[in-house]
């Protein structure tokens, strides 16, 4: 079967391979694995992810809870603050069924929260959102402490935890290793969780680590979970932070050559609304050069995209018997993954041979709120 | 009603009087008007423009002529080159009930197209696609001529038109302005027709315009239609081209202030799953500063994306009650409201308070192939 493109492709092997990886880091450090599907955002992926000894899952959205809830993970962390009624409402439905914890980083939220637990009759287990230097939500770790007092005065929720996404190597100018940002990741959220425990409240969880910090952030005394997402599939941006090899990255976009009109140009059927657009923070080699490279010619990259196309660059001294030809259709692997995935609405499974086995539906896709 | 964030909001006053004026300017230039719907990948926006008098519509992938032909829209120019069979035997089975223009940049898939006409005993209407400066597809000027004379050569297909995409502004530098990009595409074309018709190919429709273009390009003799996408919803882009003002933007992306965990900081519940990261090619003004803009708020800019978080940084001087607040909600201007539109399933029509009156289904959204 010849699969219209573009389309994604993933590995079957590949992707088994990097979540039995993660799962056997897990295991030797004593961490518990609690996956962020914002990757792969398809519920097959994250039972194989529990099949391998995940205790649950992480998403950032309700709706993203809620497909995955009904496609049976009952064990979700909502790690990102619910600061409106209507998806406060809608994560405690969830909690009819499910264990959901919360996630909380200002006092606002954690009242709105509090209140509707109130009203149902119900406690709710939440952790608090730190900030170790991404800048975005999360308390900084000076003012964790008064933060959770007050969250403690509150009925309803049981404040059982911290959690960080410290990010890949970001220091300012992105020259940090990523073990050195695992281990600085650990240390300070391991050592806050003592203050905090110090200071009467009961901080059982300390989940920390991307997928390129959870290696090292996993072997830090106090951690008790990682929380990686993209390890499943890698991309060009893992590659370049060290986390993974080329060959371990087990998706690809399937494109078509539908144009070579000079004699250096190629143009393939995806453009930006096939490829993730996403720039790469930091100095080189983060800043990667092109949207994607082709598989097994890392010579070829994606230089430009417009919507529907992608142009395809040829160094002048290239062999002209090497230079795809109109109809050919290569596998391009993506600069971030994450965001790539999210434009689409199915991926297929393949094997070895790039021959697609089963086709999965990419059911979190669009679930926005 | 309080819609969940983060989501699209379509000003209708807006997206009709953009609708209203593009109609015009196709009927004070005697200029035939066929949209690309790339913009909006909406039925019901796709009949708005062919109430107000478009000849028919503009697609890049035979999936959105699939969806916009089953809600009733017959008359589609799929302006990208097909050059594989699965593709080409589904435009020609849309062919049965409606009329498909095809789009032709080479010989192999000229050769493909005529083959397939022949098995099937059709004859099918085709553009020639020209590069006037975007480097992508289409052949350049001085090679038309050789291509058109090869599939004249060719069973089954009515080679009756020439198209391009000339893009905005964009002279290697980023500065010729619209107006002077507008004409020289017109003129480059309307040129270009006529030394075909010399040679003895048929040419009828010479089809050109962006929204950036459209304006002066069908001021040219010759130029008998135009194809803008962008004018119905506009943004930051096209602002920035010169092409509309703010005001004219009727697209925003709706999101909740969720987190203000620093005096200076402000996170919404929108990242780039939620707003398109694209980068506007060329130097200032073309490269806008921030990802969005806060509509009534202009020095409110979204500075940083990642996937679900949006931050605006404050100045230092400003006054702490503008500064919004956890569960505020703001209206967003995106940079580039295609690839914004795509990262989303429907979108809201609201009134010119904001209040929606009506969900619409962004039906071909996905429909990548």
């Amino acid at each position: 079967m010849e699969l219209a493109t573009p389309c994604l492709l993933v590995d079957e092997t590949k992707l088994k391979e990097n979540i039995r990886r993660m799962a056997e880091l897990s295991q030797k450090t004593r961490t518990a694995l609690r996956p962020h599907v914002k990757t792969h955002k398809t519920a097959e992926i994250a039972h194989m992810q529990m099949a391998a000894g995940a205790v649950g899952i992480t998403v950032a959205k309700v709706s993203e809870a809620e497909v995955m809830a009904a496609a049976g993970i009952g064990d979700i962390f909502v790690a990102y603050p619910l600061v409106t009624e209507e998806k406060i409402e809608r994560a405690l439905d969830l909690c009819e069924r499910n264990c959901i914890v919360f996630a909380l980083d200002s006092v606002e939220g954690a009242r709105m929260l509090s209140q509707a637990t109130i009203r149902r009759g119900k406690r709710v287990e939440a952790r608090l959102e730190i900030d170790t230097g991404m800048r975005r939500t999360g308390v900084p770790p000076a003012q964790a402490a008064r933060l959770a007092q007050a969250i403690r005065d509150l009925a309803g929720i049981d404040l059982r935890g911290i959690f960080t996404f410290r990010g890949a190597m970001i220091d300012g100018k992105g020259t940090l290793d990523r073990r050195t940002a695992g281990l600085d990741e650990g240390r300070t959220m391991a050592g806050l969780a003592e203050q905090l425990r110090a200071g009467g409240t009961d901080i059982v969880e300390v989940s920390v680590g991307s997928t390129p910090t959870a290696e090292s952030a996993a072997t830090v005394t106090g951690v008790t979970e990682v929380r990686p997402g993209t390890y499943v599939f890698n991309d060009r941006m893992q590659v370049a932070y060290g986390a993974c090899s080329i060959d371990d990255c087990a998706l690809s976009v399937l494109v078509t050559v539908v144009s070579t009109p000079s004699s250096g140009r190629i143009v393939v059927d995806g453009g930006s609304k096939t490829f993730s657009t996403d720039a790469v923070p930091g100095s080189p080699p983060l800043c990667l050069r092109g949207h994607g490279e082709v598989l097994g010619s890392p010579d070829l990259l994606l230089d430009r995209l417009s919507e529907e196309h992608g142009v395809i660059e040829l160094a002048k001294d290239a062999s002209p018997a090497k230079k795809p030809r109109i109809g050919d259709r290569l596998r391009i692997i993506p600069n971030h993954v994450c965001t790539t995935v999210n434009l689409h609405s199915r991926l297929w499974l393949v094997d070895a041979l790039g021959k697609p086995t089963r086709e999965l539906s990419i059911a979190a896709r669009g679930m926005v709120t």
